[in-house]
């Protein structure tokens, strides 16, 4: 396909302070989440999850979710999902004034019993259930698929059970499904390929990629799905998500990388790359470690003020 | 264009021994260099740059690379080109028994300058002898061109330029010119404009990518090439080539990632990604570093044997 056939814009859905932060090895308090969160929106990022509203024994790094949404200061044309996983986390999310959320299953059923101690059919009609409350209550609701090339317990995927189980969640509500390589084992190829299949009975304008980084292929996987018409990509400041400390853990493919590769196809993300990689740099500070992306290594230091 | 048109086979051209040693920041023996190359023979590569015949004042790692040619057991079938950039590292060449040699020249008339101390007219007059003389000895030669996106001093490179350059290394005599993108700044939507333009003036089956993954693009540029058209991809084990004291400094796209990728897609490159994997850790150890590769990282470990 040629260059011109690429979209003019892209949205990028900033996940670091949810999914990145979340599988640090580093808890951070909610001051700094505020901090990280702001510093996106002023970087441009117009959809930043920010929390998540699930146990915070299960999930330390979440705890606070609801008092970090009540002070979250609303920006005008900015949405800040929060992840939902059941009833009580819904009621949580309503409480602290949530008005985006985010649901998800595993289209893996090891994956699912072992994630969620619950079967696929039974995750999907848990599911239903808060996507309609959360509906009834004007809040949008957008859908997570995980493990959609592979499961670290099942191995391969079947692309036609993502596309079945992407199409549950349009039918619920969902006003776009996100389709996870949670284990990063995806390649261009294969990811081109899922695209096709799930874009035959979802609109591809439904779909966004969520791909990460741990077998190098983030980039390139965001490039061969963007070539298959998707626009819509989740990607993580500093390439967070990646406990330095666990060997091969790696987080999402970084949003610096991913705007990096955009800005040098002319397609517009109205994010500004300094501010971001700035971002990148503080918050990687913040939890003791290097940027786990390439261009927040490369690219040239900010002066001082 | 659908993955029905990537094509069967792709050739990785191993770099590590010579693009990537030589911009490490620990010096390796000539024993070292001799088991790497020897690994990666094993491991199914076909085309192993084994050294340079250069300055070892200006280029201290490739000391020695007349002694390592000449120690160096050759195997039917596999090629091991060696970097020459005069008359006198032809002879040296020549004398340690080479029968493959590259030459390279610089897009860039200030990169030109600073790196061979003359100007690309010059730069191409000498390469021109050089080939001549080799040509006439029996030695294939091949060509690369650095600097052909961006230029560290100059800024943005001119497409037809680097048309025009291959164009000339072909009609010396060169049966391949490899386009090196030295900083790693390309982008995919720039390499394949890239590829479209000089392919107009050289078939791109004379050409190959060298893509350096400073800025995290690396298998994403050779994604994009692949579809262009190109099917000749050199790569470091391991990524070798980034001193990691040196900020943002980062090597070629590393060869095991590239070979992921290519599985991935069921494109057959006949290297063997587990041995490769182990060579990259090895080789990564015996320079005091950790692997630059994610794949290196993320692969489970081999159990001892």
């Amino acid at each position: 396909m040629s260059a011109g056939a690429l979209p003019p814009r892209v949205r990028i859905v900033e996940v670091g302070p949810r999914d990145g932060l979340q599988n640090e090895c580093v808890a951070l308090g909610i001051d700094d989440r505020l901090t990280l969160i702001d510093r996106l929106a002023d970087a441009g990022l117009r959809d930043i999850e920010a929390g998540a509203f699930v146990s915070p024994k299960r999930v330390p790094n979440m705890a606070g979710s609801g008092e970090l949404m009540q002070r979250l200061p609303r920006r005008a044309g900015v949405s800040y999902p929060c992840l939902v996983p059941n009833d009580t986390g819904l009621d949580a999310a309503l409480a602290a004034g949530c008005t985006d959320i985010a649901l998800f299953a595993a289209v893996s059923e090891t994956f699912s019993q072992r994630n969620t101690a619950c079967s696929i059919a039974e995750s999907m009609d848990r599911l239903s259930a808060v996507a309609r409350r959360a509906l009834d209550a004007g809040v949008r609701v957008r859908g997570y698929l995980s493990c959609v090339i592979g499961c670290p317990y099942e191995g391969a995927v079947e692309s036609r059970k993502v596309a079945d189980m992407a199409a549950r969640l349009i039918d619920m509500g969902c006003y776009e499904v996100s389709l996870g390589d949670t284990t990063g084992i995806g390649t261009p190829a294969q990811i081109a390929a899922l695209i096709d299949t799930v874009a035959a009975q979802v609109a591809v304008t439904r779909l966004a990629g969520h791909f990460h980084d741990t077998w190098g292929m983030g980039a390139a996987n965001v490039w061969a799905a963007l070539q298959r018409g998707v626009t819509v990509f989740d990607a993580s400041v500093g390439g967070l998500g990646g406990c330095p400390f666990a060997p091969g853990a790696s987080g999402n493919v970084a949003t610096e990388d991913l705007v990096y590769m955009l800005d040098g196809a002319g397609i517009e993300t109205g994010i500004d790359l300094r501010a971001l990689v700035d971002t990148a740099r503080w918050i990687s500070a913040r939890l003791d470690r290097a940027p786990a992306s390439r261009v927040a290594r490369a690219f040239p230091p900010t002066p001082e003020r």
